[in-house]
């Protein structure tokens, strides 16, 4: 057992260029292997042939090793969309967004995402964790739209919508057999979201209400344009 | 100070008409008096005037007591998406699911709301929690509409959307000093949204990923179309 411990090491070590990928990889193949709430992070620490302290210096808790790669990926959307030439159209930013989040989707990764998916849907306290994290990246894409000059509303719905994409090329990029980039996925899911999006109708939504509750007035859309600093999109 | 909880126990007693919502006002208060972390159970449950075992029958752990509303909206949304005319289009859908979650929307529940968010605000562990109870709200409206013959695109983005217009007018409620009703916040919230959602363009997204690897195709689209039960849009 000691002996296959320091081969696996030793072998970890080899491919493996950093410590803190070793312990994502040692903790994933330990929560597959024996469940996520049956692992200490010694025994992870252990595999990675690291030490618990080596850990704790680059997780917090143990949760946190499984989702290192949605702090990446928060700064790879939030960057690509703040370089985004300026007459970039919000779609446009998310497309841009999406297809630099492509570079973190290596075929390497793909494998762990595997191995995540049935770690988060074995454990309640993982997908409240991974939300959390979803939250942080969709709040990344809020907020380089807004600093594009995108109204606030434009700026929410562009990351629920970028974010939306995002889980379905993932989704559609873990289950194809074939070696399509992620960024491939990552457009047409997008762009399928966004035709639906242009098929939903904004009119159905008032004259409801005000047939119902004739005497209330309805309060105005707001008088700002949801694209402020687009010349493309007049008024 | 044993006097004072027996008059509070008496006085909540009179106008909290059951446990579960005394358990709940109780916790809100000591969360915000003494801070979410240094709040017991036993402590909710005695300013309640319950014991422990009441806490339980009615919560699984100290972080449910913040989120029963939440269960209670699930079931609104998806009621109201099943009932809704088989001619509603999706739109007209999460209009519905928003007005009738107006009926939970209560001026009590609005001061709770605020006590909520100070609550949240401060703790990671209650925003996750708070997080996964929104996807199952979303998981709930994305199944209605999936139920009544939308595709799975059309059912994931209306979740999204309808739930980031849920958010936003939850916000607005909270923040608006008169008495308008929960349901013509929802119902202008909804509107803007789907008015910014149509003016994001879809076709921006795939040219600009082509030019880049002319050889790559992109994927078509799904042939399915976004809302096949509705005669109203023709592919």
């Amino acid at each position: 057992m000691r002996l296959r411990r320091i081969v696996y090491a030793v072998m970890v070590s080899r491919w493996a260029p950093d410590a803190r990928e070793r312990l994502e990889t040692a903790a994933l193949d330990l929560f597959v292997e024996n469940g996520y709430e049956e692992t200490t992070v010694a025994q992870i620490a252990d595999r990675a042939g690291l030490n618990r302290a080596t850990f704790f210096r680059h997780f917090a808790d143990k949760r946190e090793v499984l989702f290192g790669g949605e702090d990446v990926l928060a700064g790879l959307f939030g960057d690509a969309i703040q370089g985004a030439s300026p007459e970039a159209t919000p779609s446009e930013c998310l497309h841009a967004a999406l297809v630099a989040a492509g570079a973190a989707m290596t075929p390497q990764q793909r494998a762990k995402a595997a191995q995540r998916v049935l770690v988060v849907a074995a454990n309640t306290e993982v997908q409240e964790r991974g939300l959390l994290k979803h939250a942080r990246i969709a709040g990344s894409i809020s907020g380089a739209l807004r600093a594009r000059g995108a109204d606030e509303l434009t700026a929410r719905l562009g990351a629920e919508v970028g974010m939306l994409a995002f889980r379905i090329a993932v989704e559609r990029w873990m289950e194809s057999d074939d070696d399509e980039p992620f960024a491939l996925h990552a457009a047409a899911a997008l762009s399928e979201l966004l035709t639906r999006a242009a098929e939903f109708d904004s009119r159905s939504a008032i004259p409801e209400l005000t047939r119902g509750k004739a005497a209330v007035a309805v309060p105005a859309r707001t008088p700002r344009r949801s694209w402020e600093t687009d010349e493309r999109h007049p008024p």
